[in-house]
């Protein structure tokens, strides 16, 4: 029998990423979506690329919590904790693809989101789920807090090096650019298209709300508090982020060892593709896949490392790790409905 | 048993596009791989995105056709003749993406490509392979012309139309837009990034090689010899073909008529979407899937019949076409392997 | 010393480009710009192109009439009736960009744009100012109705075979492709960059409001009424239309007698750029300049003459027009502050 | 009487930007014009947007020597010393848009490119002319080393803070980001339409020509040897370079501090717009024009600083910065031809 799976905020791009993937998915079926701008309408209305493949109505939340085993949470912060709740009384696997169940500390939620945790509870029985580095604080999980895409693009980059000790961990700097859809459905003068059409801008310079985020997942791996300078830009592309991510090598730290820390790490990982030397990630290569394209680069002149990551902005960093975690959570294979090919152009 | 495929040609676009197509096919398997010009070389050094997905190396034709059950050609034409007499002698189904054998009157083969039939009998074993309007003539053959991708838009954009005696078979005009995979993966100036960003023309204006095959399909669909006039334009993205088509309205054909003989011709085609009334195809929606998207307008001021077509050139124009006619050659239903959802954005 | 323009709806695309263009101007300045949305903030401020260039603040529209000698108004249909009667009683040229004074026929009016005339006396003065095809008319007016953009490029397309009596009346058919800001600074879905991007579809099809002045303009060229099927479509770039116009030669007509009839017509026209034989029309060649490009093609297998021309939509279709008018207005070289090339790429 | 300008090498990018530069130039004319690849053909035949406005044909380099008063090279490195020398013994002014004269050290010329200096008392006439870091130098000069694009974009965002002592020498990175032009107008898989297009990717990492003189730049700003690490990406976009600069501040050094010393800097510069506090710049403000917009951001939490630039690499990074090289070298206003307003879209 299928895995019956509900899309509360189904309209939005990461829900809608969600259909898409779990139309296709072999185990689960999708039970009912839901929308608050779009109740009532067919979800096809609003993303006609799905017309006559889903055109299932959007419902209430709490009619789709009911009627599911696993409930996909895609909204904006600060209104996943009550839903959160509503599941966990009704056992139903609770997986939020939002920001509210991402950060351990309270103080670092109320600095970057301004919010505070009603339940502290609901909290400490939620785990961060990025699979590739925490895979066995996941199972059995029943609060999962899905990472952002920023915060799934730089750790995959930096996890072998800074695990390893091979880097300083003072100085580390993540340039990031993302493509457009990472700023969401809702209109923007921003993101009207004759306004960022042939244009690329940085934007929320060392301010952007992924920064604790990432670095707490830097600093679980580094055993030590770690701090980042991340600096976002938005491309004039749809989807994909690439990060280039640099660090100060520690002394007599060479390319190989590095090349080999990180083969070593992700042998086994299906999503992280470390490609050859002499090769660098593009976010052509990985669009609309769970794929997370890892190049390594090191400057000898000045002692630094640059560790260049492409992902997809709405899989792997949405809802491709998002069904990722359901399979984990379901004790599933990780890939199951996950396996699609990039393609070429 | 998998069903074995070769792919003749895999690292031009067309050929590239089978190799995902393939690779996600649960039916078939891919079995060899050539390409003149990148031979001893990996598929995925070619076409990163298929890094650890496809590393299979670029063998000679002759081993390819050895190995497979199926030999799918992704030529220019002028080379594809050959290669199917040897898929005929060692009982092969040859299926040919290029021009070859798509054109029933050797005259008009000769007068828009300049070649000629070499061998007429393997040229009468051929079969003209558009599904929706020709399925039955397909069913067990084994040598397989694949439309081109405006020859696939056109005719099913006008199909119920002409079929249904609604328009007037003089002065159809195509007017056809079209992602630049279609010119193919060979550098030329007018592909250079810079020279097409932003741009937008027109080219061959009346002038096209798929000129007689759009004929060819219409004229057998009318059951009289048709004339189009077709300018093709080349659009600034990478997949999609919209073709927007005028006709005449025969006296007293109302918007209704039209849209019920629609409705009627293609309610059983999977692949065929007729949108709602109001609505109108766009290429957007139907990125690397194998949907064919038509919408209908009615210009009741000057009597035209307006029908708007929108399909991916590299799937239902190409790779995702000549998959179809693969499983309807080998027994299996025409969607397996093709239906994957096309993404929302 | 310089004349003195002011610009009312100074934040839409067209106010903008007039702020670009009038700065430009060796013999005009801007006296004083006015927005409804921005009031009290500088142009600068919404344009960053602007920026240290153009700091003025906006102002009243009142205001703006009284700095100035010509007024441009660059709004929302409606909106230009009661501004122009300002302009007549304090002696101002006033040049609309809007639709107010476009149509001759109050009944069109009103059926496309379900508006009415208010001052009927006001309207009989108004000039309809394309001035490659009624220049005579422009001179000495001080009421002048600029045109739309798809507006200008189908009739410049059309003119002189239209004219000349070359082709049939019956049957035309214009399809257009437009750049995004077309569709103006507004946010909508439609606009919204990743719905846009790698899309491409038509919209209004046979209904869009260009159609009555698009046939007013033909008409009088053709000197009897004239219908038009008009289908535009939305183009993922930010300049440019493209206008690909068909209609049916008369017979006898051939190719050499239309580009002689071309090259009478457009022999001493300075922005008008008859291509040679061979050459396709592109939205690439006349970006950011006031150049129409147009190219003349003839299917002698159909006897459909194909007429392509290509304007920037934000120049000659919209400020560039409206500073040329000026130019004429004001007994100026009709080139003055229109000379820029439009870059190689 | 204007000055006679002659372009070597018209045809490249490079080469055709000084044309439409030059056109609109008032006090300097185009003589002659040269290209390798298309001697004999028109301008305007190779760049269709100049037709009608600049129809030249291209002749032998000697006879553009011959005939003008200054000759601008846009050529491959390497070409450049023999013209250069022709040029002196002729007296005429030369400006170098390639790479041959920038590096003062010739091992570091060696190192980088692979070839040496064949005349090395040439080399000491020449000078680098950035104007806003070395206009004393340039005045009087004959032989003028035109500074690359990233060498542009990246030393003027910095300039100000490392020769104000503001940041530490070491750690400095440049993460730039490129539109397509920069790779110039030879075909390449690279820039292949369909494999660029929605795609983003560094390349050469940590090994590009370019950063050599980067460092020369920083180093005489510094009084002392800087060393950079550079990574270039390229850009789905035609125009503009946006240079992301990373430098530890010195202890103590506030963002007031900073501000300051940049507007000090830039006080008197046409060219450099200093962004007001909160801005990002953006490469969609100074698309055509030779604008360098910087925007300044601190890092409070790292003590980091980032200055980000904004250039059109065609302008500024190129042909806009020779011409301003020209007016400098004739004794004209740097600005006279150059002062282009940006499109705002």
């Amino acid at each position: 029998m299928k895995i019956k799976a509900g899309i509360i905020g189904a309209t939005g791009y990461a829900g809608a990423e969600l259909v898409r993937l779990l139309l296709g998915h072999p185990q689960a079926e999708i039970a009912a979506v839901s929308s608050v701008s779009f109740e009532g309408k067919a979800i096809s209305e609003v993303y006609p690329s799905y017309y006559g493949l889903c055109d299932m109505v959007c419902q209430k939340a709490e009619d789709v919590v009911e009627k599911s085993d696993v409930v996909f949470a895609a909204l904006p912060h600060g209104l996943s904790q009550e839903l959160a709740a509503q599941c966990r009384e009704q056992d139903k696997v609770f997986i939020d693809l939002g920001a509210d169940f991402r950060l351990e500390n309270e103080d670092d939620y109320k600095e970057w989101y301004g919010g505070e945790y009603l339940d502290k509870e609901l909290h400490r029985q939620a785990v961060y789920a990025l699979p590739e580095l925490f895979r066995e604080n996941i199972k059995g999980k029943k609060v999962i807090a899905n990472p952002g895409c920023y915060t799934t693009g730089v750790p995959l980059a930096l996890a072998p090096a800074v695990k390893g000790g091979l880097v300083e961990l003072q100085g580390i700097i993540a340039d990031c650019k993302s493509g457009v859809t990472g700023a969401g459905r809702g209109l923007s003068q921003n993101t009207h298209y004759p306004d960022l059409n042939e244009g690329f801008h940085p934007y929320k310079v060392a301010s952007h709300r992924h920064t604790p985020e990432i670095e707490q997942t830097l600093s679980h791996l580094a055993g030590s508090r770690v701090k980042v300078t991340f600096v976002p830009h938005l491309l004039p592309v749809n989807r994909g982020i690439l990060s280039t991510c640099y660090a100060r090598l520690k002394p007599g730290v060479t390319a190989e060892q590095l090349r080999s820390a990180y083969e070593d790490f992700y042998r086994d990982e299906y999503f992280v593709r470390l490609l050859p030397a002499g090769k660098c990630a593009d976010i052509h290569n990985i669009k609309c896949s769970n794929f997370c394209d890892i190049s390594l680069h090191v400057d000898e002149r000045t002692g630094t490392f640059i560790a260049v990551s492409a992902i997809d902005n709405m899989v792997k960093g949405a809802a491709g790790q998002a069904v990722q975690n359901m399979n984990l959570a379901f004790g599933l294979p990780e890939t199951v409905g996950l396996t699609m090919v990039p393609a070429a152009f």
